[in-house]
């Protein structure tokens, strides 16, 4: 293990600050920044903005222009060796005769993988790898996730009573969580390509599912709703709001029976027209759909992060197919105080407790008088 | 508001340090620690180590001896101007010359409330009132409670999963929390004079709710066993185990139906010769005791404070009637991911969000990967 200064980790915490502002903007890529170091000062510094625009290091380069010779360069993630959107930022490091880059983590990445070490290497520039690796590595969680695998990230949102709730008996939900929490709430939805609810939520909330933050320059992201029977109503919130969203509904291959096909049919091509794109997918003999099936479909769309939002049965079987990456859990100090409410899962648990989901929480904090829980399975 | 001085403080707090060494052992008497200081330096200090034993001034007094005169004397409940079961303080303090008394709390017992301030003043020691009275407050909330109205302190603990779930559909509930946890409920177990449980609980756990933290001088609460149709089984471990605590079991007077009596009645005097208390109160329709009635009965008997453990119908009731003054929530980061398992309260909650009971945490902490988080109800 390379042994880095404090101003190396000073530089690289930099790097991972810059990476952090384009949160929600670079899917499927990166998140990356680049800060550029000489005799101690800042000559050059930058992160991809948005996909599709140029890497972090190209920036960077670009503003320490000719002072970057003999300087070092200090970067979250790999540099890229291929031709993408643009070309190899390798070439233009070698170029600008830096002498020494620090890589927080090598991109896993099949098209990188290494090689851009390489490279850097082969051209005399010293490469050191691993600074601040475990923060990087959460930074771009959703993308080592989306590049190593075939699913997107998938985060769970719960907002419930301290006992549990996230409805009452007569599904009334406004408000569990605080103002606080519920920011932090947009805040996530900011950070993902799409969000996912069952046609339950939908009917039971009519939720806009857009986030309500202040003007930024992320785009709502894509609202999934899972819908076999097309039960959605053509003035739902979600069909009749304005927003950049788009809206993709899932129904079943199988749906609808022979008698309400035409009915089927006219709700789909209204729907449609609106620029709603409806798929549909197969379910099995209780109206589910294969989640994994779903996932690997929208991986395929490169939509590399997905949050679940509501839908009690939804949660199950998620949850049951452990297709969750991160749950978000906000506590508000409540107690609903009945078993007749919205429990949070709707269906069967294990039999035995030491059977349930067992989670390690990665992240503690107070929202006013809630509490946000952020956690992994351990599972 | 007086102002005190940063020593002052120290030694209130010195005061408020020594009261809690005997958290649990001086019911229905409060906690009260003292403290005299001379020049600077404690000459003598001393707390109410049992019921029915000196009080604390006594004892901080009688370690001071002669030097007492022209002393400070720091104490954080007003000291006792009758007799009880000892003599009264004032006169103790008088006698040996004090200069001046801090003290924390007005006793509201109606027998002290301000008499004792009144007769130190009287015989010319300078009085004052009200230094760390929050922390005095909370320090001695099961004695303020008993003492000011007809209930005991009622505290409710709940073990859980984030979900909020007590127990699985097969009523697996070992073990929920982890070891920290527990300790911390047997730690609340010692403080209080009863635990009570419903019947459910008894059938379901088999549990011997005894205090098993390592030797102390603290009795084992007495256990309260809310069965109606005395239904508990002979050889429960509450029945069967050695233990310093005595059982208590509420039954109904209206039952059992005539053809069961001879059943109930031979069970009855099988548990009676075992040494376990039987009194019968009036249920309703539904089986349901009336617990305030319960609540005032036992406050006769100068029990100053019960945990209501387990029992998602009895939580229920409690809840409802707005019985409980303090809820101890130990979390554990674990998902029961269904809706089939045992909830925290069995019952009907209300239709609105916004008529849950809301509470106000007034602790947080972290033990190991569990949270406890200590609250009173703000409705």
């Amino acid at each position: 293990m390379q042994q880095f200064s404090i101003s190396d980790q000073k530089y690289m915490d930099r790097a991972l600050k810059l990476a952090a502002l384009a949160v929600g903007k670079t899917s499927p890529n990166p998140l990356v920044g680049a800060v550029i170091v000489k005799n101690g000062e800042i000559i050059g510094e930058g992160y991809h903005q948005k996909y599709g625009a140029q890497h972090a290091e190209v920036n960077a380069l670009a503003k320490a222009g000719f002072k970057a010779e003999g300087a070092e360069l200090f970067v979250n993630l790999e540099p890229c060796s291929h031709f993408g959107k643009t070309p190899p930022c390798t070439q233009a490091i070698i170029a600008s005769g830096l002498k020494r880059v620090v890589v927080a983590l090598v991109d896993p990445n099949p098209q990188v993988a290494g090689r851009g070490i390489k490279q850097l290497r082969k051209a005399g520039i010293k490469v050191e790898i691993g600074l601040l690796a475990a923060k990087a590595k959460k930074l771009n969680e959703i993308f080592l996730k989306y590049i190593t695998s075939e699913l997107p990230f998938v985060y769970l949102k719960k907002a419930q009573t301290l006992d549990g709730y996230i409805a009452t008996s007569s599904s009334d939900s406004k408000w569990i969580t605080n103002e606080q929490a519920r920011k932090e709430g947009h805040k996530l939805r900011q950070k993902v390509d799409a969000i996912l609810v069952g046609i339950g939520t939908i009917l039971a909330d009519d939720p806009a599912l857009t986030t309500r933050l202040e003007k930024t320059e992320t785009k709502d992201p894509l609202r999934i709703i899972l819908d076999p029977l097309l039960e959605i109503p053509i003035d739902a919130q979600i069909i009749e709001q304005k927003s950049e969203a788009e809206t993709l509904i899932i129904t079943a291959t199988e749906f609808p029976p022979a008698q309400a096909v035409a009915k089927f049919k006219k709700k789909e091509k209204i729907l449609k027209k609106g620029g709603v794109q409806i798929i549909s997918f197969a379910v099995d003999a209780n109206n589910y759909f294969d989640l994994k099936k779903i996932l690997k479909y929208l991986h395929q769309q490169k939509i590399a992060s997905i949050l679940v939002e509501g839908g009690a049965k939804l949660s199950h079987s998620f949850l049951a197919q452990k297709l969750i990456d991160k749950f978000y859990y906000f506590i508000a100090p409540k107690i609903y105080g009945g078993n007749d409410g919205c429990a949070s899962f709707s269906g069967s648990g294990p039999k035995l407790m030491a059977d349930t989901v067992n989670l390690e929480i990665i992240e503690q904090r107070n929202l006013a008088d809630n509490i946000l829980l952020i956690a992994v399975s351990k599972n």
